[in-house]
């Protein structure tokens, strides 16, 4: 049982079901036991299997379900990822929602996956961002890790970052470094600091002052990210973030950069093609 | 107010700010007061304006709304959408959360508007599916109607669609058809039933059965839907289903049918690129 | 599992248990088996036996019923409507809440039932309003259709109801049509628009509009009511509402409108004798 | 506030207003205030202002309340009982949950005084029952103490009620009220211990056993209640229930019990006719 | 089942285990079965083997509980209390929510014993106070009880407690009580009143005013505190407050007061040393 | 705001106030203004003024609170912290839950402090546990950190953390340590490891392993201590836990491990005697 899924699977049956699936009452007796098979119908790679085991448990724990695939694995058409077992009645009115889940995880983790095998050789990892559908975040975030790429910040509380604002009302990009770390150990709280940079000029300023773990290259292009990446000489984590496309990943990569942070990852996912068929 | 959102609300902000925006608060003081602006950065239409209020108002009351364009309204780079003034923590504490939603709802309602132009002409409308994001299907719906299409049964509560499965347990399409006209009867339950047919003998024996108010022609090619809404002569709605692509819409469309149903609509939603900056 | 009444079910039994039952807690042993029956103690129609299914899975997936009347049917004292076999803990702690459900469902069928017949040779039907109890609507919606009633809409949000205030507001019967029209469009929104009128002279206006769907009849006298129909000549839908009892349905039903609605029908409710009994 | 009405009211909301208002969205603007008055049309006792405010300071913090009637009042056609100013939406989209609420309430409350009134002179009060609305048992309590009633247990929790099947499964009275006594022992639980009797048989027992607060005459008729308060003698608590109708009412009180249950004050409420209508 | 336990046990679970035990994932089969034992490890009194049935049904209806030592017992190092058997990623997942609810139910029995105890032979009780821990009030409460005393008020609602604020705003002793007893009339709320004097001179004004139930003598020292008793002679409970350690609690008692108040039973817990063993 | 605190003071509020503060709402105007000032009684480190800002927030917007000493500040008897002004009604509905969760939060934070104290001079820091009230982790956790602590994991979920059990069942350490990264590696999580060992014996098995960021020495005394903290010559963080006291605090950190672990910090909380006083 995860029990931090309990909310979101309770609002998420409503939503489907409401007072009930009323083709399959009328249709389908409530002892019927029957079995399904989720099916690739794309090559991609399949997330969402640990999470489909509780989407069956929340809704009929009856239903038994055996695994073939593992989360993560690189799948084609035609692949059996795991077989349920159980009431009819169950096994049509789970199916919306588990699919639902499974093509967008799987959909997020297969785009990943393309991310980090355009930058095998090099030792940049894909980040995700906080462009995620709102109450779906962590299973999106887990989507990304079972892709191969590592997660960002989980939200507005798990690390520093510090952007043109917070910079423009410190009063100048020392001043919101220090405040931050001032807030830190105010608060004794142990949050990495990232701070975004738009030029040359910041990313000196930002050298000059350290207190930092992290520095975005903010909508740099690559002959300025290469001296960006020089200039800071392996002192601090580097990320490039901005406008960066699938093609310019790896010229980007190449300038040795840590991470790229990459939106599309979960913004614009298309659904990996699954289906749920009655053996 | 919409009563209906507090839910997701709740959870949406407890998912992106925990236990608090802590850069925002170690660099903007409680009292800074600013107006950020909501622009557009790629052509579409726009989607949500109505639930960002919602997320403004649940958030801080104090932020006040000015709205410019209308939900739904065809936008290109540059055009401001609303304008919020307020305390800037606020601001940038539900910037996220807000652009998540707007991103989405204006990504499914431009997808939706380009499948509903290329229909122009024909009396053929298009609908969305089940195929949401849990937890926001209602948004998503919302959408799509925004973008000019139809909404298919919200759920499985609010239509009868007799599938494959269904047909096969009743032991046939008659007794199919009968079942669900018997359920609704023995409840008293007004809801349309459609049936879901593979082949134009499948929709021969539910002509001579009747008793359904929609027919669902699963995976026809072209020439076949022809035939079949040529046999079913008005007397059903249509609607085409299953691999229809964006390039094959319109000769589908052709044949006659009423309805054509695309799950890319929402399940696959490219984010419209929209931005909110500090004025 | 009905998803959209855990809520409901978790408050109910909240408030009634507390921190538990304490007089069964001291006097039956926790493996006691037993079992009840629901015996009619009244003549009516029963309704709920689904929604009792529900009770019972929810508090103890073990309990194991079997029906013997189904929801909607006249059933007369003694009759027994199902059986459930389990833990006696569960009978007990279960009984007052299934009762108070099924009593008031039950209580609610019955009434429309009666009016329902009171309209037989007619092609009048009977419409439930929004005078229900708050947190049991859907319940007692479904009670509605089970007595042989037709829902009117859910809430203010499936249907446009333009009344008084809102024609005032707008400026005049036809602003009103024409805003709620433009609204619809502007949100691409599918429902119907009723409007209600007070005199003839209304009426007329709302003839000569058009735009709506229904119109409601607001506290016509008979005579009036007839002409009313009269003059819409079967283009509209027409709804008599206000001040109609009982004794006046029929009249009213014979000057040819297609609905009365009747808040009687769940504002207030006599519950039908119902007990629960050890076998 | 009182924060024990948030989630009712959030879910009462929610069922009734769902994703908008649309008529009023349509019609009244935002920005436009008016004031309205809720209205007696039928002589009884108010009750549930108190709540109206919560229902209005919850959804509008901006609603100003003056009363002019207090919560137990007897009230008569005409009298205006509060009136409320503020956004004009607000007071449409508050209207129904209110007076769905006020009128049950004073429903019960009106039933409630008559029970009281026809008991006046005697020193029988009038006790409620578990017999009421799920989800709405505090309300439908409040209604009854502002009728003039007395409340019986809140829920299973809040007293001992030993009933014939307690009584079957203890081995008999004498052993149930001892494990009710020991249970409360071993719990060190405050709670009253109330028996049901079914003949003076049963209640010579419970006299000889002793180890109650009062005793229930369940079904008793006139003359053996007589006979029954008799030889308890005062010593414990009295309390007929069963059949006992508003023309019984009087000669059982003259029996000298202390109280008579009714469960008709809560499971078959006429709801007190009230409206709200804009001045 | 306790359904007022359910959304504590949601979330406490969900603070606990959030997205899972990663290490029991990683190194316990999910068939794995076993069986752990509570066993003490410091003598007190035991305390939430009611609530530790709860919690093992909440998260796995299939682990099987076998009691040894009741609620309320004295224990000693190497005492076992209950056995359970199942699952062991079960029996680890709620292993700690399990102890963190016993090991401070225990502590709070523990120390009310200790100091009902050291009343034993005066006719004097302890009581609890409203300085619990948020959200698990009952709980302690429930422990208070088990160890031997008595509970003051829940909550701000189950009783009425004058305190100097509520004096001073009234304009008086007087004045308060009586509109503490005129609101109780307005509700026909049957609550008890208890009121704060802070010395003789109040005493003596609330022993000429009467219509309370209970006097609260509020810091007073031994001596007046004797004397008071005496003035009150009976007439209402007397309840000392404010100031008594465990070694003068003796003392206050036998000034002959009814009840002394310890905000200690449950503010400064000391946890009693509690392990779950495996066999 | 803080979004996450929400359900907690929604249910914290309904457990204190549930159907009202009845001594309040009978005796204070619910137009009286007030003001009233935190004031610490016993010298510490006071902790919880900014969930003091949300306890007032959530109950009511417009009370205005000004702070004077910030969270984490040593604090004398007299000290004011912050007063608040606004409605007395709601001065005293908030001030039993505020003063629970800032007295627990302060007893914490000055424990915490006072073994951070004692460790001063060494490099070993104190890391709390997850022995915390149920529901009130986070800001249990949040005051180890303002008394100057270290947050150990929050929960089951953001660290592996090997025990005894879990060695078992993977049939030895090395097995166990494998089956973890493992498990991370192919659920690509970036979770820390520390392995529980509780002998020399069992330290070189680890040691010769590898593959763990942290090694808890479980009761192991103060030489074997020191001599496995040679042995592991910094190579990993070290964590001595089990059976410290105070009194052993400083010789165990003298050894040179890097975490002291100390449930004590928050199962057995001594609260910080703190008032709210009317001015």
């Amino acid at each position: 049982m995860r029990p931090d899924l309990i909310p979101f699977l309770e609002r998420a049956f409503a939503e489907d079901i409401g007072d009930g699936d009323h083709t399959t009452l009328s249709c389908i007796p409530a002892d019927a036991i029957g079995t399904s098979r989720l099916i690739i119908k794309e090559a991609g790679v399949v997330a969402g299997v640990a999470i489909a085991h509780e989407v069956f448990a929340y809704f009929d724990p009856n239903l038994v379900v055996t695994d073939y695939i593992a989360d993560g694995s690189e799948v084609k058409p035609g692949d059996v990822v795991f077989e349920v077992t159980g009431r009819i009645q169950s096994l049509l009115q789970t199916e919306r929602l588990m699919l639902n889940i499974m093509q967008r995880m799987s959909g997020v983790a297969t785009t990943t996956r393309r991310y980090v095998k355009a930058l095998e050789g090099t030792h940049t990892r894909v980040l995700d961002t906080r462009k995620t559908t709102p109450g779906m975040r962590l299973l999106e975030k887990e989507a990304v890790r079972l892709g191969g790429g590592v997660n960002h910040r989980v939200g507005l509380y798990d690390m520093i970052l510090l952007k043109d604002n917070h910079v423009d009302f410190a009063g100048g990009i020392r001043q919101a470094i220090e405040r931050a770390n001032a807030y830190l150990k105010a608060n004794n709280k142990q949050l990495a600091i990232e701070i975004e940079v738009r030029s040359l000029e910041e990313l000196d300023i930002v050298l000059q002052t350290g207190g930092v773990q992290r520095i975005m290259l903010d909508n740099f292009d690559i002959p300025t990210t290469r001296k960006a990446v020089e200039r800071i000489g392996g002192r601090y984590e580097t990320e490039s973030s901005g406008g960066i496309t699938f093609d310019t990943l790896r010229p980007y990569a190449e300038c040795g950069v840590d991470f790229i942070s990459v939106g599309a990852l979960t913004h614009s996912v298309k659904s990996l093609d699954i289906s749920f068929k009655a053996v």
